[in-house]
């Protein structure tokens, strides 16, 4: 028997789970990311490590974020709507390989696209009655897979209830904000 | 007078605004995004147009996404939770510096930390009662800039009042997937 489908370790992801299952003190995974305006509408996110069972990885990553000339950037890099868009998707991407992988499916091809619509009257503070964001984000998978429909079904359903970033676009996540002007 | 502050263009930005004002119809900004799964943990976003006032505007951005090893990855790039933040912090980053130049207030330098803990028992879909997600985003935004108390508290606000970003993480967003497996 291989381990590996989808190129998932399947072994390795059932003895994580199983490590999670016996100690749930072991299942926090904390991010942290550092953005410094770099002018303009543009910005730079470093990433330098990530937490996980209280252990510190280290980490060397650079998101750069911009935004069009219509909307007052130099379009040097895709703009935070883009980014948080391609965050659903690839978070998405890992849940419906992995969950195929641990139910002996294999996908041949995994394309989605998703699209949104902002108000800018909300960006531009013109009404206080307009969501600034998403009312709605509409995505289509693009699944090729050996699976049967029940199966694919299944995957689909477990993607929407355990995937990360699915749960932060459609549950409110509480916001703690700390302001520090000229250093105090 | 010079129309332009922290590298914003205020006069655009006010051109803009009052276009909307006077016509909500053009106050739509339409974004996309199409995601391929590499292989393994890793996805490749493109970003290939975007949509303002019903008309299209191209584009041409790639953000790839990975995992690190202990999450079954290559490393290969950031992943989907450092996206997520670093489009929340790039959102926000906009929403400041262009806040307090519409109020006349030069921002020196402005950098977010953003951290956020998962319990990957709910990836893992070990526990039902477990939220996959974020319940609680942190960050502490460090301004440099020359307005009062008053002023910058203002922004602050301000940014958490508008931020389209900040919106999206702050409120639930309705989610309409569609699932097509093998072209049906």
């Amino acid at each position: 028997m291989t381990s590996s489908l989808n190129g998932i370790n399947v072994a390795a992801l059932t003895q994580f789970a199983e490590g999670i299952r016996q100690n749930p003190s072991n299942a926090e995974a904390k991010f942290e990311v550092h953005t410094r305006w770099d002018g303009q509408t543009r910005s730079v996110a470093t990433v330098k490590s990530y937490g996980l069972r209280g252990q510190s990885h280290a980490r060397d990553f650079t998101i750069v974020a911009d935004e069009p000339p219509e909307l007052l950037g130099e379009n040097s890099a895709p703009n935070p709507q883009e980014l948080l868009m391609a965050a659903l998707n690839a978070c998405m991407t890992v849940g419906y390989v992995a969950t195929a992988a641990g139910m002996g499916v294999t996908v041949r091809s995994l394309e989605i696209d998703t699209t949104g619509a902002l108000d800018l009257r909300g960006f531009l503070g013109l009404d206080n009655g307009v969501n600034p964001g998403y009312d709605e984000i509409q995505y289509t998978v693009h699944i090729d897979a050996d699976g049967t429909a029940e199966q694919m079904e299944k995957i689909h359903q477990e993607v929407m209830r355990t995937s990360p970033n699915f749960a932060n676009f459609a549950r409110a996540i509480r916001m703690v904000p700390k302001l520090v002007v000229n250093g105090k």
